[in-house]
């Protein structure tokens, strides 16, 4: 807890305890008649300290809340970016005629071009680029997978239900929900309690079922609708559970991810890619959550699209030959120790992280600078994007190191992409459960000398002395571990014989220098078997364009000062309509070379929309802003036309021949808008825009 | 049946009579002690009976299984194919580790491309071209939408159990593998037995669950695997179901089809395209059939990709405004009454087929048209493809007309695209159970008068005459359609009164001229509201793919002639990779070239592969045939390339600079290879390719 508010909570309650004795001194006065004057003052000075009260709690409310403004604009800002997304049906709630379903949301024409926009680059930038293996598997899982992936067992949030009415609830959120509403809006309670509270949310992740149950009882806390009291929590399992085939008897849920897809056929891949390692295999798939509560719009659905890539490489060598083309970004980056110490995210170099070790190999970096690549493309705002490395406890055992490129949007700062080296967890688990070994191997150049631990018991003279005990000591004896053996093998050399306990038989026997030999042998080998690391970037498609809408929408004013218009400042890359063409009258001529202009675009294939109505042009404009429509061809003329830049509202004009051209070149990246108006005459849009 | 088999069924019958009485003939020649030459003669005419009996079975083999060799060759075909494409990881069985699960698929990483590129056609060569407004909804489905489209409880077919083991079947596929079986087998069954499983196959899908198990009660058919009894035929839902939310309380399902996801969103569709009409919305997803017993690898599976259109238009007007773009298009149809009079598919003119009346309207001849021409660019043989209409019995009662494309493969004529005229059924559907409307508008330029039949019940009369009866009296009065209305007035207007029949009552009440004032009155009207039609071109992406692999697969020998090598000759918009680039020999000048022009490929954005690996040319060629890679580039010279074209193997010569541009050029088809070929020197391969 900042110390402020630490301090600003003593003062209060001092302040509270003052108030009290000076009005208790007003009613003795009162009480004993005292002179008027003097009433007066101890009045006066009971009022002085209620405004000194006052003031207290409006530093202490700023300090909870952090800017005192800034929770209410976030909220107005996020209201205007949604109401025009479902205006414009960038999405809609699923649904809807039938009153919709919660954490269920579609992608209406502009926001389903976007995704795909987002994902064909995700496709170039990743798949085509690094030369991925793309695979695409069925969302419908048996069991037996993810029993073996753990997410039968451990793919749960708890919950309890409102005793009386049965609604289920997130045990954690509701102990959120209180702790936050107490620390901002109750300024009464104790200091003590508001750092008890603080430390609650700090370990919200980690508290068990019994522990979670106990602060909900302990705290009071009530179902929200009804106020009725809660069952204790218990492990609801987040996968929507089905059945394969008619029979009933085969088990299935819809994939939580797309990951599992890969892991299973890790040993065709490999043999596909040659037998060699590194190499990654990439996956665009849904995936299926079944929330138990649905908040956040596109931050928290129950199906969602997912891009996963799962990178193989040996653990002994996590090296990446293209390490040196990302080592120079610098970005934000919120090592462990940052977060532990309380500092913020600052700014490192990519290849200073990695050599001193804060991120734990090469290709863990590489990824995370290709990552970084990814979304400044797209458009998200590169200071409001941070790579935080997870915290131990947040960290699953088996992972070496994992970090998650966090969005700051008016929810917070979103995880919208995980970056982790799972190590071999995931192969081994699989190779385990079906038997298969998925395992890589090393030729080795020329065959490498080992050496290797040999126990051999000599049967006969075991037998001799052990009798139907024989094979129980045999076994004994062949399990010992190297140091074991060796002790034994000293034991044996110097005294002859050793007392040996054989747990199956539950007794000590006794092992002569006759009964065993023990041994270093050199063997030479030609390979290594082992099972590969997996590095795992996992983008959750939703939640990086709900933030690419945020970080896009501005408003500005209509050029009549008397409306607020909205803008989607999507790049070209992004936008769901590269161009739209407009005649600016209704007219023959002019609608015959907006025709013109359109089927050239079409061959070019520059996505775009013909608006032919009488609305105005300024309205045109305003429509296409609102949609992020980057270029406007305008018909003025039948030999030449302007264009129009969205976020400058810059034209310039160029012949009818040559329109389609330069909004291919400046929409593909070729040419920049700033070529383009260095090289065309520019055209003062005059009295037009409005 | 064809006459031909009926006739050769009677010969065989009469033949074995005549092989029985001639056995009896020479058994009696020889227990008499006739002399040897009769009976050496009665034998010899035996034999020959037997000769030609079995000449007969010969004749009728061939006449049941079309070609004799045929079905034999077809299975080697496919097992060809799909030996390759399993082999190079096109697709794999799901979760093979785990052994699977019947009718999931993986597409591996050429699939995979493959399947991507087969919808950015569609995307582009439907969605963009048309511009149609694609969405984007959740698979999820709520009961509530599939209860309204019917699906919960008519999307079912037929299952039968093995009584003992529980093992389940298709109770159609148990009836028609066995009616297969016996007509093409069995030989001995007569012409009539023949002709009645004919016609059982022919009505297979109009049966009843009782008409079905009787057929299977009445054959003796038993368990396949174990040859136990079945149970009768009860339905079993399709869909696979799950629960929404922690309560268990919301059923939902995975959706079977996309459709639903637009219809449901009709009304903001409309909105958004300025509520006008016709227009389309689009959707790619996943479906999900929970099928009883997949068959047939790609082409019955549980879980499948559908590209789907919802056209919505005037019911009043179906014409197309691009429809001339397709009518002079001919192919294959296959009309109702070619079908029922046992007729063939033959070219028509789309043209001739619309303006025939044969295709409903023009709408929906524009959709065929365009199919078509989708699916041959993909390079779907146009021989082997029929639009193929829906018999009465096999089209829903609302449908207006329904087409399927079906491509001919190794297991016959597949249904790859549907393309119905579902009239306003979907969103009729969905207005009653939702309550919304879900309808168009059509504003007249000019109020419109229209005449409106009005029955005015006068109440007061009718109470004193019916007392209690009133109410009922007047809704059978409000109920009348305009002819009753119109006969009764102009009764009531020459007889004074009228026996008039009340359902509700159950008898005839007298009314009289007071009791009832009918007119026809004259109203303007603004506007028109009416449900859509819609129109639905549905393609299972699958199965396109899988027939787009048969098509495009064929072997030719190796140079040296000692074996068969595998060919894919996808046109270059299909290929999972464009390009490969290979030096001829290991050597590191040509390294660094091939590289350079990896660099310029990946630049001008087309996918391809470099081979650096020690391995003959001819074995690289190979291998990239086998992936149906249209061309390979050899660096032969630090200064001049060759490129290969795959299916001619013809190979020309060009500068290391301009390899990339000649490349990119043939593949996104700004040329042909016959251009290229014209235009630069040719390479001979000489002894290169082996």
């Amino acid at each position: 807890m900042a110390s402020s508010e630490y301090s600003l909570r003593r003062a209060l309650v001092e302040k509270q305890s003052s108030i009290e004795s000076q009005g208790n001194a007003v009613r003795e006065l009162k009480a004993s008649d005292a002179v008027k004057a003097d009433v007066d003052e101890a009045i006066e000075k009971l009022n002085a300290l209620k405004l000194e009260k006052s003031s207290i709690e409006k530093q202490l409310q700023a300090a909870v809340s952090g800017n005192p403004d800034s929770s209410v604009n976030k909220e107005a800002f996020r209201q205007a970016v949604v109401n025009t997304l479902e205006r414009k049906l960038f999405y809609i709630p699923s649904f809807k005629i039938y009153r919709g379903v919660a954490g269920l949301y579609d992608y209406g024409p502009p926001g389903c071009a976007v995704k795909s926009n987002v994902l064909s680059f995700w496709r170039q930038h990743f798949v085509l680029e690094e030369n991925m293996l793309e695979v695409d598997c069925p969302c419908v899982t048996p069991e037996v997978v993810l029993k073996a992936s753990g997410h039968v067992d451990k793919f749960t949030d708890l919950m309890v239900k409102d005793e009386k009415t049965g609604t289920c609830y997130r045990a954690d959120h509701l102990l959120k929900d209180f702790c936050n509403e107490k620390i901002q809006k109750d300024l009464s309670i104790s200091a003590e309690k508001a750092a008890e509270l603080k430390h609650v949310l700090a370990v919200l992740d980690d508290l068990s079922a019994e522990e979670l149950g106990a602060k909900i009882k302990e705290y009071g806390i009530t179902a929200p609708d009804t106020k009725n009291p809660l069952s204790d929590p218990y492990p609801f399992n987040l996968m929507f559970q089905t059945s394969i085939g008619p029979s009933g008897l085969s088990p299935g849920y819809m994939c939580p991810e797309t990951a599992q897809g890969i892991f299973v056929n890790f040993k065709d891949l490999y043999y596909y890619n040659g037998n060699k390692l590194p190499f990654a295999a990439a996956q665009i798939g849904q995936a299926f959550r079944n929330e138990i509560s649905p908040r956040q719009g596109l931050l928290r659905v129950r199906e969602f699209t997912l891009a996963e890539i799962e990178h193989f490489v040996d653990p002994e060598d996590k090296s990446h030959p293209k390490y040196s083309e990302v080592a120079d970004l610098e970005f934000l980056m919120f090592p462990r120790e940052q977060q532990v110490s309380g500092q913020s995210a600052k700014k490192i170099r990519l290849g200073e992280a990695v050599s001193k070790g804060i991120v734990n190999n090469e290709t863990l970096g590489y990824f995370i600078g290709r990552v970084y690549l990814f979304l400044t493309c797209l458009g998200i705002d590169k200071d409001r994007l941070r790579f935080r490395q997870h915290l131990a406890n947040e960290m699953a055992h088996y992972a070496a190191d994992c970090w998650d490129a966090e969005i700051e949007s008016s929810y917070g700062w979103i995880e919208c992409v995980g970056i982790a080296d799972r190590s071999a967890y995931d192969l081994r688990a699989h190779t385990d459960k079906s038997g298969v070994p998925l395992v890589a191997h090393e030729k080795f150049s020329e065959p490498k000398e080992v050496e290797k631990l040999v126990i051999a018991p000599v049967k006969k003279e075991l037998g001799l002395s052990f009798k139907g005990n024989q094979k129980k000591v045999v076994e004994a004896l062949e399990a010992m571990n190297e140091k074991e053996a060796l002790d034994m093998k000293s034991s044996l050399e110097t005294e002859g014989e050793v007392e040996f306990y054989v747990c199956t038989l539950g007794e000590n026997v006794t092992i002569k220098k006759s009964m065993v030999s023990i041994s270093k042998e050199k063997k030479k080998e030609h390979q290594r078997t082992f099972t590969p690391s997996v590095i795992e970037p996992s983008f959750g498609i939703g939640r990086i364009i709900y933030c690419l809408f945020e970080h896009s929408f501005y408003m500005r004013s209509s050029k009549a000062g008397d409306e607020q218009l909205n803008v989607f400042r999507f790049p070209p890359l992004v936008a769901p309509i590269k161009c739209t063409v407009f005649p600016l009258v209704q007219n023959q001529q002019y609608e015959d070379v907006a025709k013109i202009i359109s089927k050239s675009l079409t061959a070019a294939g520059i996505s775009h929309k013909i608006d032919i109505t009488g609305t105005s042009i300024g309205k045109r404009y305003a429509r296409t802003d609102e949609l992020g429509v980057p270029f406007a061809v305008t018909v003025d003329s039948t030999s030449s036309v302007t264009i129009r830049e969205r976020d400058s509202k810059d034209q310039i004009r160029v012949n009818v021949e040559e329109a389609a051209s330069v909004v291919k070149s400046v929409t593909e990246g070729h040419t920049t808008w700033a070529d383009a108006w260095a090289n065309f005459p520019h055209h003062s849009s005059g009295s037009v825009e409005d």
